[in-house]
């Protein structure tokens, strides 16, 4: 008889669905079976006596409330066979509580950044408990750079000994697509607002826009590979973000306000871009982690042209990684946002995971 | 008490000796016990109860004549532990009887290229015991791009559900060297075999060039990756190698001599690059798998200047993988060869099998 996993996924929006639909087709040696879905934040459908819920039906089965994180955690402790979590939300208060997942022995794969970007008490908190015998096992490929193969492979250099000395990458694909429009190598004046507006309307930007140009997104993934690299980084707040926003602006009361008044900076932008231009190079906005100077920062940097940053295309995020071994960085680039890449990630952690579970 | 796995090390030259070093300062959950280590072609340190070596100290351990294969696989297989055998060699015959260590639930991580880019029927026949009910685990990390994250992500991006559309890649250190000196974004008269001569002085290429630019290497590689990727590549010598060498240099006697001669050639090389430079080009040695035709090829290819494979620096791979999920190529760069790098990604994929085995 083959081994098997149990699975507990939580959230079925744009992600979620994917990864249902992805795992539905999944052709794997082991069992993957599915014992509790939450499909929105009220519902979910449970198998209370543990037999596999039929995943390729789940829109037309049943639900009932969802079960509090106490009872889920004491439902999942209970199970018969190794249990991993999907958690496919951005939800902050399931975050916190994956200390307690993985001290009950529940293994967990998620794309869900809060966890490993707040208090850097709440990772050496999921991280010792990951390590104490019993402890579930921790998978968050997805936190950075989607479906790219980033958090993997530098924990892997870091555990085989590996130094890490920089870490720089384009981890935004709003910030990545705007930048790459707005600043390139060849002379332009395409204004900043205007790009920024088309990124908007092509759906690359949050509602308000303001929610990507903060810096704030590309800090907390600057946390997180901070803090893998060896940089005991406090949270995303401790260390410079130099934000988009122009102060003024910052507390104007819409983001359609904030879109009508952006033009006014233009002017400001557009001399950054005409002085990088004269030395060759493009301005990109780039999060970095030098662990020389144990220092951490988020903002306009400029790259000369013959860079692997200033080609990058479209909304693709790019990370390049100094240590002793790679004095000449590894460099990684590629979609790092989408629904399916984003399952596509998700879903390789849940297989990692139930290889060194099943039973 | 900790889990643990037993190792069987095959190889203490400059990649094994590097993998020595790092196991013995690797900080793991798990406890790696090595039960046998060949340290040459004849001799072998045994543990002959399975009490573990003190591989710190293995250089001045008595040793005695290796077992024959069959003999090894029957010491393994008594092991009280699971065992991973980590072939730190580039030996034919040992990479031969793979199927059989895998078939008799023996685990396998190693840079050896031999097993996975020989006949077909080899590879299928390795992976069909892996697949089967207690057979051993197969790591290859290493045999593309040393330690880089190619092999493990592509396996990844196929199993959960990617389509892959095409593979590029410079998978030559001294090609990827050569090329990038020879074929710049700035005009340039450098000769090709003077830039040959630069990357043999320097350690880069074979004491033969030859065995490099035959690109038979390269082709190895691709055998590799395009079955990965779907295409069931019959062997490396089954689809169009371009080699570097002029025709009538290939039967000279010596490396020497061929070097003496090489020059002969450089108009025909600099016409080449001229053509490309004019339409804004560059030449590089470029491995490559089609899955839509369904073709593999090695050969120099032109790309633009903005393309990542032309700012590509010193002795760096690259692979470029393009695919349903990835229309922009995921692109994943760095050093691609040295003892410490290739080192590291076998321990890297000896930790995976590791944490999936431990007892």
């Amino acid at each position: 008889m083959s081994k098997s996993v149990n699975l507990a996924i939580i959230g079925s929006g744009v992600v979620g669905s994917a990864f249902l639909r992805q795992l539905s087709q999944l052709k794997d040696t082991i069992k993957y079976n599915v014992i509790y879905l939450a499909v929105n934040s009220r519902q979910a459908i449970i198998a209370q006596d543990y037999t596999p819920i039929d995943v390729a039906q789940y829109k037309s089965l049943d639900t009932e409330p969802i079960l509090t994180l106490d009872k889920l955690t004491t439902f999942l402790k209970l199970s018969p066979k190794p249990v991993i979590l999907v958690d496919n939300t951005s939800n902050a208060q399931l975050a916190e509580y994956y200390p307690k997942f993985v001290e009950a022995g529940i293994s967990i794969a998620t794309p869900n950044k809060k966890a490993f970007s707040s208090d850097i008490s709440v990772w050496n908190d999921i991280f010792a408990k990951e390590a104490a015998p019993g402890g579930g096992l921790v998978y968050h490929e997805a936190t950075v750079g989607a479906g790219l193969p980033i958090i993997g492979p530098l924990k892997e250099n870091v555990k085989c000994g590996d130094n890490i000395y920089k870490i720089e990458g384009i981890f935004s694909g709003s910030l990545s697509f705007i930048f790459n429009k707005f600043s390139t190598t060849v002379a332009s004046d395409v204004k900043f607002s205007d790009v920024v507006a088309e990124a908007k309307q092509l759906g690359y930007t949050e509602p308000d826009p303001r929610d990507d140009l903060s810096g704030m997104d590309v800090a907390r993934k600057v946390t997180i590979v901070g803090r893998i690299a060896g940089l005991p980084i406090e949270s995303p707040t401790s260390f410079p973000v130099n934000s988009l926003i122009p102060k003024d602006l910052e507390s104007v009361a819409t983001g359609a306000e904030f879109m009508e008044k952006l033009p006014l900076y233009d002017a400001e932008m557009q001399k950054l871009k005409d002085e990088a231009f004269a030395e060759g190079k493009v301005l990109r906005f780039v999060g970095s982690v030098d662990l020389k100077t144990k220092k951490a920062s988020v903002g306009i940097e400029k790259y000369s042209f013959d860079h692997p940053f200033a080609s990058l295309k479209g909304s693709d995020n790019v990370i390049s990684i100094t240590s002793e071994r790679y004095p000449n960085p590894i460099v990684i680039q590629g979609a790092g946002a989408g629904d399916e890449q984003t399952a596509g990630g998700v879903l390789a952690d849940t297989l990692k995971a139930a290889h060194r579970l099943a039973v």
